[in-house]
């Protein structure tokens, strides 16, 4: 019996995780801060990583064979800056060291795009170099090299899994795609940068289906997970407004970017794809038209 | 007035920098696993850095200006590989936390030369490569990066000393020079290895002093401490030999060298010698005989 220890599993990417473990016969076992949620055949334990308190209880009861580890501080935009990331490194090496303890043998967490020098552009595990320059990626790039050299010294087997751009239900409301999905419904002109931006953007299931898979198979050290197309962000946002139907409401270049911003930030698939054997499953226009669809079916009165 | 806290105080290392604050003016609090020791002036604290029972208080209670982090697993030579690392990066993250919210000013930890890529063999700050390749040095780089990043964050003066090879009176046994002054004293011929390999060997009492000298100032980021001297390891050899008068008892080239040892391995002192402008004061012939009879005065029976 393969038991999972999601963390996070109540956030953004943890709550599509926990139904791509199921999915793959994974006896799940979801910790949060508030252990709502409760989803059918899922073991919910309220637990907070960074005051510690049950970590080593919960871990002792569970013996789980592997651990998802996507909890952190994601409160945009502070996070990238937030002393908070200290504590998030101190919490995931204790966490690490108890599942060792504890009989674990597989270990997956959730890195960042954050973690590679941006002025690469193109992000190639093990090639394109890391040169983190917020304390966020710093906090993450450390927290890897510390999760690799770890396990190898306690033979524990361990991926690290880089998170792109994602999009898509339950995603916080400051970011792009919620902000215009809001704005574009209320009939409001949304302010937009420039958009000419190349990235890489992945549906939430996508990127949650991504870390079951890396999780479920023996590849080591970091994977980026991406969808590997890259896309300029005004056609992004060019779906988002036609979908909806209002285009005319799109202001691009009344933002100004974000000094710093790189021009191009894509991921390189081929260990997702090769190793790990994964695909998406969402092409963009359908991650959109699904993302809007939600959108509205809860804006709905009840 | 300058308030410091030292941590390992009691170590090979924080012995010596606890004089050297003291002499600098600084009211020094020592805190260790054992807060023995009881130096002239010295406010003694019983502080278990991992366990993290007394850090919250004694911090409060001393209100500390300035942090010289020393503490860190040490015992040759499992401290390369020993899992107890990844605790001492999470108690360092968290003492340099509560060291702020106590008000504190300046911090400066110690560092090591297993941070850097060996292959580059001389080694300057903000230059060579890191690129450890044991659990020790992924650790310790990881921490500097860490501390950095968070200082830079926080507006906390922070500077890293990285510590090359040093000797003197206090050191494990297991260690070269010491397992050299035992065996000749005792008459046993000492097995070496070829003793080719080209260091930077410091005494510990200047290794403390340059310790203090950097946290006395305002030198930000990493900074080596070593001599600055290139010496050829069957030299030193040689001079502990020669001052004990049994050069007939070494036995060069009788052990193998550890794999992966570097040739040279040596360290630029420019940012400590312009920038922090502290110098050494033994010469190595000095530190030698020092060492030598210091341990000579410890075997005598009292």
């Amino acid at each position: 019996m393969k038991r999972a220890i999601v963390t996070g599993a109540t956030g953004f990417i943890g709550r599509f995780a926990v139904r791509a473990l199921l999915a793959r016969g994974y006896e799940v076992h979801a910790l949060s801060r508030t252990a709502s949620g409760g989803e059918q055949g899922v073991h919910s334990h309220r637990v907070d990583l960074i005051a510690g308190h049950d970590v080593e209880r919960v871990l002792k009861d569970v013996q789980a064979t592997h651990l998802l580890h996507l909890a952190w501080c994601a409160e945009p935009p502070s996070y990238w800056i937030s002393p908070e990331n200290l504590k998030w490194v101190q919490a995931s090496l204790g966490l690490l060291d108890r599942f060792w303890e504890t009989g674990g043998q597989r270990v997956v967490a959730a890195g960042t795009c954050a973690e590679y020098d941006w002025s690469y552009g193109y992000c190639v595990e093990n090639v394109t170099p890391t040169n983190p320059t917020s304390l966020y990626g710093v906090s993450k790039d450390c927290a890897q090299r510390l999760q690799g050299a770890y396990c190898v010294q306690r033979g524990l087997s361990s991926a690290w899994g880089r998170v792109f751009h994602l999009y898509g239900p339950g995603e916080h409301s400051a970011r792009l795609v919620p902000t215009l999905i809001a704005g574009l419904l209320q009939g409001q002109a949304v302010p937009c940068s420039h958009g000419n931006q190349i990235r890489d953007y992945l549906h939430v299931s996508d990127v949650a289906s991504a870390f079951a898979a890396l999780l479920d198979s023996e590849v080591q050290g970091p994977v980026n997970i991406g969808s590997g197309r890259p896309l300029l962000l005004r056609n992004l946002i060019g779906k988002v407004a036609e979908i909806i139907g209002r285009d005319d409401l799109v202001r691009l270049g009344a933002l100004p970017s974000p000094e710093h911003e790189p021009h191009v930030l894509i991921a390189s698939t081929e260990r997702l794809e090769k190793e790990v054997s994964w695909k998406p499953a969402f092409e963009i226009d359908q991650g959109i038209a699904d993302t809007v669809a939600r959108w509205r079916e809860n804006q709905r009165p009840r």
